[in-house]
């Protein structure tokens, strides 16, 4: 399986949070590849990664980062791929709103597909569907990963009905 | 040229943001379709839109919304393609962080790619950077876009410097 | 009794907020259905719902969500009764901001009346008094339900004001 | 027609604003009072109009303000109607912020049915919804209403669809 | 010693923040009352505390209150004793936003004197200044608080200079 | 007529806000004196005139100042006279949210007594309030005031019954 | 006078902004260099710029930008001179807030000097400050600098002590 | 080693986030001298700290203050030596927000140089780098800091890409 997406992000501590985009895209079968790049610390291997992923077959890149975020922007300014950001409720954040700004609020000209606070899931999904809008399959997938999201919620609701609110919350 | 974006609003009013959407992708080569729907006063509407934009070829769709928007997480449930939000600074809006939180937050299972608030020309970039991925004329387009802002850049970098940035601000 | 307020959530996580509800309308003598319907996971299901909710009886609708929270708003614009929002600070939630704007900022046509954060116990209330408004016995109970209320806060006053605040504050 | 809303507010700045509420109960074919009360100015008058609308014949009480807006709450807490608050971005207000949260963060017990910034107009829809859910022709009145917010919706969805989205901006 | 201070809150919940007040005034030799009235649910006792403080031989109000906090405002309408209030960040507030904003935010012609979130020690303070700007008793007590306020700083200053930091952190 | 207030304020550009307090001083009865004083530009003229206020026989300081407004704390700090601080929405400062919570949120022993945004009128009001709870001619002011403003309210409430609203908008 | 600071924005729009870091300058006799460099459009040009900005004679580097402005932050990662932000409220800024926070909250081993919301005049005093500190004629400059701030605030506090407040605001 | 930096704070209580300045100097090899002066506390040792620290050889002075943060703007106002301020997120304080908008937000002609919200250790680097920008000896160690940084960062990247993140995850 090729590597569609590549995930990125600035520490290692950003991990736990940006593991779950590559658990989405594990299980809706698209590839990718994941490592920690630091827009702060390692600026020259942020922009080799960036000017080579499209050479490598990446199709979409997804870039986590907390606080005064950079590293999604400035990836997006050094391709011409799709970038997704996440912005990442770090210890140095304030209440994360730092961390959405500085991802979402992009100049005319270098978007970043900004996802929910510590939406790292969302990010991996939304990647697979970037890609499942050319391939057959990952879009065969995507449906299949809503269907589920309906049934669990139905079942959920019939349960709650049968049993009662007062029982459901006691279990 | 096949129509790979849909673009839609929640009402006429957002038109004049929203059509920066359209500009971008005519000066990218990416078709467009473009439409009015609305999450509250046309629901059936806005589903059959969701439901049927990949039948009919759409590899994106761009929704564009303010106050408390509801059309682009909306559609976004209704299909497994990738669907771009653009907060809207509309006049019921409290300064734009109603239409923003209300297209980005959304919970884990439907990601919404969201640009800045009225960032409706990003959506379009991003929109043709999902196309170029797969697509390597839009790419080279893309390419060509990006170096034509960096050579602007640097036109008026040398502009000011010769000028001096007295001289400059008196123009 | 008749089921004259429908109580519905986006998720069986919110159920321990929502119950509250439930609890309030226990005690003001109004009869209530609850169940589990998502905007975004069973978006069929909520339009059934709330097309289907008058002709069953129902007079208000109770809905709750957190972060991006749209079902309060699409259930307002699938039903001419009206809808109680109750925004939710849910694990997903920019310390509630995401859930208050969301519901509260509802364009014109498509009110949503909205209650404070977590405010289920209030929505319960606020169901029970449009009910009041129309049915003697539940308007009698809302009446007794403030009494008590007065009644509470001055038996309490009497208390500090007797034991001293240094005596109640070690208790 | 019986007066069966109360729109009140607490300065004659606020009307033009609160005239909203008028119109669409005119609308709607709902009867309603109208005047000024201020919780700050006039405690005492509040306090008579709140503890006597229901012998009136009010179902539903509208309260307007704007800064640290106490009218609606304070109104809730003298009668059992069911009490719309609207949070008006007054001169003397932040950004209208203050308004709404010192409207919709009400305690345990006294909920206001806040709506949104300015929102005049939905609270007077909400009001008609009250009614409605009890009173079968204003149903259908409000029935209507979202009908006819759907065609015209449609109606301009067709306008630009037919004349492309460049001639509908230049008229 | 007559009672100068009323100290008033919302409920006993808020005794442990506004005992502070008390706290302060004992330690700066001015006599007060404290007692529990709500707005909300007790607003005829309100009326009757604001009105009857003067004669009482009060000269300042301290009301504390969270969420939607009407009680120093509207005490602020009944009375022409100075009133202090006090935001409190209780369990039903956005971290206090809504209690600093429904308090601090009041219109013209009724001034609420706020201090800072939880600032009940403050609002002690503030109280007995305004007792000692016309009582020389009192403003030596205040002349001496803030002489040892300095001479406890002047001698951590001290100590960590002598120590050095990492000692003083170790204790 | 002694003074008993002291107004001041950093820059000359404040004085169009902070005169409506000596209006309401003007109107109320109370004498002031208004100067100008910075507390970054002049601190030692600060220092001077917060020290010495007290022995001039002014009762309480009025303090306005924008951005990040150190005024009104400084001098709380240097006299145990009662300051009140006006937080100024000046073109330096970010929507008042700045000046708001410099001015607010000091810290235990050193309160400020805060009015609203631009809120000099009621700073100069709470002033009088101040001096009225130990002189009953103001405090006769005071009440006159209050009542001006009850009646006031009430013709005009009487104005848009007799008239209607229409007729009243179109004044 | 050699070039000790550096002066640099990301757009032509921002100049007349940033041209106030270079009149302080001008004014307190120290030697900059201006140009514009952006970090989303020009970013080799940007690491040109702040890797050889030292090798130049550069001391300090003011670096201003909007929205999620990332040209301060990463400018900081890519030299060891100090590096001063200037937040700007650009046309695609949210009140500013996006500009402050992408450039304040940095992460550990990078910081940037971040200045007020188009504080670029003190951007260029902070500058001059810092030579100032190993330069004894900036110092003396700066000294008299501040000595001139003094004087005229005490010019117009005396002015409007003779003229009085009414007068002074009828010029 | 002479004491090139001044680090101050308001409290004892600040000493465990401030300590962190002085841990960066340390191991960037620049001296400095520590200790608490408080704005409110002890408004004339801070004056007398401010007016002499040049004198002493001190070049940079880093202070750090919590809530209505006024000791790093009055410091700046009483020197002309460059000051870091380091916002506190204490206990008393709004989220920080309070913090870091009383020390951001200086008026004209009184720069603050302001750090991230409890960035202490930016702080020490910040002022490392200006001692830096003029003193080689320092210039390396910052170098060599920056290196370090990056070392770091990469040889985490390789760690995770050679052990694969889920197994990094469960180290």
């Amino acid at each position: 399986m090729s590597k569609q997406v590549g995930i990125i992000m600035g520490s290692k501590s950003d991990l736990s949070i940006m593991s779950e985009a590559a658990r989405a895209l594990d299980e809706l079968g698209v590839g990718y590849e994941l490592t920690i790049v630091s827009a702060h610390r390692t600026p020259m291997k942020m922009i080799d990664y960036a000017e080579n992923a499209r050479k490598r077959g990446v199709k979409v890149i997804i870039a986590g980062a907390g606080g005064a975020a950079h590293l999604p922007g400035m990836v997006a300014s050094l391709t011409s791929l799709p970038v997704i950001g996440v912005p990442i409720k770090s210890s140095n954040s304030i209440d994360g709103w730092d961390s959405i700004l500085s991802i979402l609020q992009m100049p005319g000209g270098i978007p970043v597909a900004t996802v929910a606070l510590n939406g790292a899931k969302n990010a991996g999904i939304l990647a697979a569907s970037m890609v499942g809008a050319f391939d057959a399959r990952v879009a065969e997938n995507m449906d299949k990963y809503k269907k589920d999201l309906r049934i669990k919620v139905e079942e959920t609701a019939k349960e709650v009905e049968l049993k009662g609110w007062k029982e459901t919350l006691d279990d």
